[in-house]
């Protein structure tokens, strides 16, 4: 569960001096190659394409049917390019879909609505969450998803579509868009929860063995939960935008859809803001465990030093060489003034139970 | 009163990859059978039924007379289905029925208002407080109610029904959701005094003998508090929107009780907040009594160390085997050695004394 | 100074399972009977009855002058009862007016208005701050008001009626009722003097002789200042809500005595925002002296020991009994031992000097 | 730079009893007798002013031609009340410019505007800020303005007017009022650049030798910054309401002028929380440099402790008096112990240095 | 990265007492000469000038053509008098253009907008961040911007302007003034880089060998980035202004180009809350290893006195001159009490294992 400083802080874009709407793809190259995938469906049937290049894409925009094209890979800005300017997409939505930084947004372009969320990937071994930038570009009888990596949410959603289960395949491209943000809501839950087992070892951790260690994965995790926080926030206000209904593209009928998403997001806000609320207290629980151990130890010294620098001076005494000392020469005075030691001692120890330090 | 970390966060639910609106319980099978309760009233009389199974509801439906169905018992979601099929409910409606983690909300449906409550327990042995979602569908002349387990504070309700005690039979499906409301809100109060006898406790423990164990107790009290607000929280907006009359299915002269169940919520939460201040209080108390604790140890080692030190020390130099010590051969050396030795210690006691340490 | 946990947390009603509207009262019983005062006056003349029965106060309901009702004592609920149905207040008012733990409050009922106000008093001997409900009903030329104990600052009230001073018998029942928020409120400035000179002790205190006890008193201010903050902010939205004049009982003369009354309570919240920034920083102030004397107490330790330490080895060194140690025979070794451990306590004097820890 | 506790406690005003409108001074009286200064001007002339009597101000009312009346000190109500009848103030009004513990505020009165501001005044004895109450009625064509003592601030307006630089004669009475609460906001600046001064010294002693006084200044200092910020925050919103301009006495071309001045009010603001947040770092920094304190007579202690105990120790086996004790015979028993010493010394000094601890 | 606390506080604006609209430069003298670029442009063409003075530029104003005149260097105010006079800027626009310490801020003058920005600098050598102020003028077909320094983030303005790249030439001066923030926003992002830099660094630091250096550079960092915040804060509500159109002078097609930067600005916002979070965190970590090396220390100590305290208590013993000690004339006392010492010394040993304090 480490995550270096650094790495955070790379998100921030130098991407400086170039004239607004330039495609220049900001993320990491995760795909070998660009791949799309099309599925165009109505209640009657679907159609399951992988066009090997983006041309093969254009006849899908004319059909009645409603058409999802999933492009997986952005690095190859070209792809991009074409499929954008075939659906009239403005260069500012096409910079975006590319700069993968960006927060969770809803813009409203009248032909079509641009969606940006933010996916959380749980790295099991780092401990790491990673986010990745999914865009999705919502059209009368169309919906583009533009993901950096494939992604496994959207596999039920092709389930869906392929047995023609539930509603999905009866219902617009607006129905789809939803679906496809409710599989990535839904996906945060997956990732809480495993983010959930590393805070509950650590606090057991932290209330059972704290060392430094610990003190720096509590702060990583905070760090990693006020990252995952940033992420999400601002997905309220999307879906809240959405479901507000303000585009014709959206139907009333999804609406109710729409709001039941608005209430999941606000489900995950909360368990992010209660797990903070843990961390916070694991922080101030160690604090205070250091403080007590710092305690237990001083407590020990006391204790040894208390009884035995009294009884070491007694010893001191009788070692000092007076010639007029008499008890020296009283055949009882060794073993009396090993008593009174023994006895200043058992004092000391009785002081200290009264104490309640034994 | 000690809560697992763990168990709070298994709040989060792992039901992705569903199509939604599908109906799983997701909570825990706390009743062995679903039970369904009838209450059919107007001011003339009362009709109570026990149904066998779920179609005996269907023609209540129709009467003109208010009927409350309560449904105990979650589990069977084939009956949650078959009612909310023939009442007309949405299947996102009754998925969130089934789905026992809901914060508080509100829904308005148009024929039908859906409201998500969150029922507190207090768990006497274990100190825990345990949520139980009570959903509401509230239509022109029905209501129905659906609970986890069979809650008490609804037994009051009944027995007014049953009387006929009150203003309650007079009136229409609006005054018995009030009621309903208002139940779950006053059995708040019996919660929270009990949460509040633990704090008193805790507090006194905390400033006569803290243990880590009083932390690991202040934390976790924090932590229920903290779930307490989050769970009673959105229910401040539920019952304002409610009061704020913008359903038809809400009648004016319910307005005035709303607004009563309204002033309770503020109340409750403030109660909580001040719970939660002073809990925050107990844990500062705590560290300063860590604190003051090791400062009593070290003045302990500090007096007992800063009297035998010098003492010690003067005994060792006439334990020293110079031939030429003239003080050795005195007669009154030893006395006057010892007698100084009495004088150094007196003197550092009363340098504590002067100090204020003894 | 010194306010149990408990006695708070008593403020929690746990009167439950009762049909709305049921006028139980929920206070303590502090006067012996229920009192009722009645001044009837306009600018010509005052008449002023104390009626023996609640009957007699009826005829007043018809009269044009205005009538101010002040009922003290709120346990015998069947005297409000009557009194609340002649007037025609509904059951929930008459619920709140003896459901003594309301937050301050405003409720406009068309024919009148309600106000909940929450009186402080300051306990000289316990240093507690407690508060007592003042309620009132404002109707067009009548105002009722209920308190639970026979409160002092009314009476510059009744004098400026008796005499006639002022403006308030040539003014409405608004008038009156804004005269009377005025005082409860021109009182809370007494009660934060009072506070105010508890805080100063302790700040003085605090910094001279701090002990565990002084931690307590902080801690237990700090409650008592969220207690007074709690039970006052509410009163800003009352006052503002009275103040924008939506309610027709509200003249729009009366309109800027209640601005006035409004800066007076954001003084007042101010006020106690400022104290309790001071004794916030009086904890910190706290916890830094205790450090500081831990301090102090180590330095001694460290500064006794680290002079007799190192002597007291020289000391023990020519306390060794091996046959040939050539300086126990010469015969200037005794002294130049001693003046050597003279010089080595004197240099670590001189280091501890130089560290300015003496 | 200190301020006791008490002094900023007075505040709290114990005017109870009184009818509203009653007219008491309720600060201190700072000067000898009330002045009255008259500058009435346009843009050709003007025309200086000092009454002997208040009567001697009443016919500036009916000039055409701009009036500012400056009346100096308060303690003198009557003047304050001929002054506040002639010209129509509301009773009110006139006990607001006297009760000198307003907090600022704004209140269209219809006919003429009142404004209350805080002046500040930086003691440089003390170090202490202390408040003066202004208050202005803002007429058609006149501006009337109240004071405790006489401040310097507005010789400027004094200066501009007599001069006729800038364009403050040839625009009206609303204006002048801009004028003077710019002079006042401007004035901040000064009373903030001391402040900080202090802060800067405080900075470097908290660094370089801190002490409990530095802990008191700090404390007191925050507090300081909270009385400032207290008097000032409210300004925004008196500044903000005139600009908005919905008074028809502010003129829209002096709107631009209130912006600039609102600009102004947020700096300042923004100033005095970079300043809390200063000081806020010096207490975190003094906290950790006792901490650090402590640490180092912990380290003094431990290496002189941890040096010479193990010596001491062997000192001492070679002091028993055993009759078999075969190394004691040895001829050079004597100087090997001694160098066992020795290397049991520099050994724990190395370990030291090991651990950086010299 | 050190800061004197004296430099930030030097921003406050000592220029009172002049009147409204004195153009006064309040910055430093930066540049020699103010110098002056103009860009007129159009899509057909480019015509690039630096004017020798001032009167050069007014021809400017009447073309159809784009111009932007880049003022350098403000300390000349005939020369930014000259240009706003003949420009019909207002006198308390030209203020603010020399007063270099505004907050960024936006105000509509009908004819023209004027809008502030804070343009970052990091010094590489201190560390520090320091801002200057960038203001722009934008009228219907031209744009002034004034700066204190030469800044090099318009070079890519400049360059795009004279090859033509991109859409800047093709548009309108709202579209320049876009270009122009959205530059000062995109060179945040590399001053964030590279404070992203230092706080790294001081993040190893921190956790590998902190120092009381360490804590006074984490203190001058959370300033620095309270700056930084401060500085950029207000530009969202600036931006967020400009892109609701509620000017005419921003065309429709430019809105969203400012939505992005309004992006943009939020993405720094948030960047450097997360950095501060991380000072923080650092602050936290600071404090909890100082304690932990005290903790260390004190272990250290506790560890060799009590393991030689007990042992050095029996030298002590044998080391008494009593006559009647029959021990010490046994033949193998003395290894016998050499091995009861070894014994108690391993014992300890062994406790502090047990402990795990070795």
């Amino acid at each position: 569960m480490k995550r270096s400083v650094g790495s955070k802080r790379k998100r921030v874009i130098p991407k400086t001096g170039l004239p607004p709407g330039s495609i220049v793809y900001t993320g990491e190259h995760n795909v070998e190659k660009v791949t799309i995938e099309i599925f165009d469906y109505d209640e009657a049937g679907l159609r399951e394409v992988r066009p090997k290049n983006v041309e093969e894409c254009f006849p899908f925009k004319e059909t009645p049917t409603v058409t999802w094209m999933n492009v997986t890979g952005l690095h190859d800005v070209e792809v991009i390019e074409k499929l954008g300017v075939y659906f009239g997409l403005h260069p500012l939505l096409m910079e975006d879909i590319v700069s993968t930084n960006q927060r969770p947004k809803y813009d409203d372009f009248g032909a079509h609505l641009f969606i940006v969320l933010r996916m959380l990937h749980f790295n099991e071994e780092s401990g790491e969450v990673s986010t990745e930038q999914v865009s999705l570009v919502v059209g009368e009888n169309f919906v583009i998803s533009f993901q950096e990596i494939e992604a496994d949410p959207f596999e039920h959603i092709r389930d869906r579509l392929r047995t023609g289960k539930g509603r999905i395949r009866s219902m617009g491209a607006d129905y789809l868009a939803y679906a496809l943000i409710d599989a990535v809501v839904d996906y945060y839950f997956v990732v809480l929860e495993k983010l959930g087992d590393g805070i509950e070892t650590l606090g057991e951790e932290t209330v059972a063995d704290p060392t430094p260690t610990t003190l720096n994965t509590i702060q990583s995790l905070k760090r990693e939960l006020g990252f995952v926080r940033r992420s999400i926030w601002p997905l309220r206000e999307v879906v809240g935008a959405l479901q507000r209904g303000e585009s014709s593209l959206i139907h009333e009928s999804t609406g109710v859809y729409l709001r039941d998403v608005y209430d999941h997001t606000i489900q995950v806000v909360e368990t992010v803001e209660s797990y903070r609320d843990m961390v916070s207290g694991m922080f101030d629980t160690y604090l205070s465990s250091v403080s007590n151990r710092m305690n237990e130890v001083m407590k020990v010294l006391t204790i040894i030093a208390t009884i035995f620098i009294p009884v070491t001076f007694i010893a001191g005494v009788y070692g000092m060489n007076f010639h007029f000392m008499p008890e020296l020469s009283w055949p009882w005075a060794y073993p009396v003034v090993l008593l009174i030691m023994l006895a200043v001692g058992l004092g000391m120890v009785g002081y200290f139970r009264r104490k309640r330090w034994l």
